[in-house]
């Protein structure tokens, strides 16, 4: 496995894969690698004969008073996973090499950047889509890998990728949970064990949400009302929002349809954690689920 | 010659000379193409053996009051100097084919698009940024040729290009100037002959900073105001700024330098016409002239 921390040699490499007619799959992470990411991997490596992970916890995606400091760093750690996994390559540069002094230009992803994660975290999706463009740039992927719990991301990078043209097939994997349903991230490292058990309370809001739809219930409100009063039900732990929305716009739906989309961010203690799922036939696959937002995205051209 | 409109057989014919070996240099335009766009190609055939030539009247990087509408096109006698001139192919997509319902991605090119030209246009390299990134990713050209006459476009492309890690060669020609000075220009074709005349005393202005530098003097304020007296004596002519600035960060020297840049805007009747000259030895060619700022650029990677 190659390790590359300078962008020239990062492109150089990739530029040489691609010479001898092979296809790469790039899966971005900010480290602190979990099952979620190795489930990227795999997908990259079912689709891609060489895969490259990128290793950057990107500073331009964390604001003022959040955890860019504390944000879980295990380096060598993940490269000891990412070798076992058979990665072909990490590319894990330093800050200064991705922004160098009189770096200006930056990707504005528009409105759907203000919802959501966005008005919780201002300019947080400016920088994902900057960097992520960048890495695109770099390793000119042909497929890119991204996990669906982090929805917002998806639906933002899937409009960059349509507006600005750029050749990369995405693919979206579905959210790895534990087995009390907790959704893997590298932020449940921060969890004390009595947080890690009320944080649970976010994904049960969520499929709680799931299975009042599956008893016929189709009107948003009364719906994300459940969800909110799930969480009430829990005092450790303080929603930033708990919402329905349709997986093109990100607005709220009038009537919730499959592939409709309820998501949730909360606070525990000093963490915030995130979650989603997808609304559909109660017997359908994960995988499935994350088809039915794909086929929403599909237009003529 | 092939002339494309679709955004997918662009890629796809791209493609398919990658996949040859085959290098391709771009010329993007608004078309209403003069002897300043024919040098662009000439330079781009002589980098690569394929050229493609885009022509698209870019709608956002146009402000409202400004001259969208009015903007000269010929395609059809554009289409047949390009094929005279042997160009490979030419891409016309149509407003809808680049700018699909639902787009909402842009590209900001930071501090440098507020100044000079940019205060004039608010919005105005937010729109060429975003249209010549999306270019880049349609033709991943390997050279992409762009004039010295729009000088801030030149640096603030340079800088999206360092910026966002995208894979290819820039290449500044000279600008292209008719007998009596004045830049080529599509927007010329707006002067009617009074107009015509006038609007020369925006290159003499600048050749005049150019003198004063020959003759010794560094300092940038008096250039500058024997440039702004030059201008005030045609009354037909309204100066919208003349300026000196470094070509790095478009700001103004302390001391006007080799390479160092002196540009002008002005509005001649309901016409507005820009310019610009690079500083350095009265002996020095135009292409020399350019290789110095271009040296400004280079710096430890």
């Amino acid at each position: 496995m190659q390790t590359v921390s300078s962008v020239e040699e990062m492109k150089r490499y990739c530029r040489a894969v691609h010479t001898r007619g092979r296809a790469i799959g790039l899966v971005p992470t900010m480290g602190a690698l979990h099952d979620g990411h190795f489930g990227l991997i795999q997908r990259a490596q079912s689709k891609c004969p060489v895969v490259v992970v990128s290793i950057f916890v990107n500073p331009t995606q964390f604001g003022a008073g959040e955890d860019f400091e504390a944000y879980p760093r295990n380096l060598e750690q993940d490269i000891r996973a990412l070798e076992s996994l058979r990665v072909d390559a990490v590319f894990a540069p330093d800050a200064g090499a991705v922004y160098p002094p009189g770096f200006s230009t930056h990707v504005d992803p528009g409105r759907m950047a203000a919802t959501l994660e966005g008005a919780v975290r201002p300019g947080h999706f400016r920088g994902v889509a900057t960097v992520v463009l960048k890495l695109f740039q770099i390793v000119q992927p042909d497929v890119a890998c991204f996990g669906q719990k982090d929805f917002q991301q998806v639906v933002i990078i899937r409009q960059l990728v349509e507006d600005l043209n750029v050749d990369v097939q995405l693919e979206i994997v579905p959210t790895v949970r534990e087995p009390d349903g907790l959704a893997k991230s590298s932020r449940n490292f921060y969890l004390n064990s009595e947080e890690r058990q009320a944080a649970t309370v976010l994904p049960r809001a969520l499929h709680r949400a799931q299975e009042l739809w599956w008893a016929g219930e189709r009107s948003p409100a009364p719906v994300i009302n459940a969800m909110q009063h799930a969480l009430a039900a829990e005092p450790r732990l303080q929603a930033d929002y708990v919402t329905i929305r349709e997986p093109r716009r990100l607005e709220i739906p009038e009537t919730i349809e499959p592939g409709s989309v309820a998501l949730g961010a909360v606070r525990v203690g000093s963490t915030r954690l995130i979650d989603n799922v997808i609304f559909g036939p109660r017997e359908m696959s994960d995988a499935k689920l994350v088809d039915l937002v794909l086929a929403r995205y599909s237009r003529p051209r």
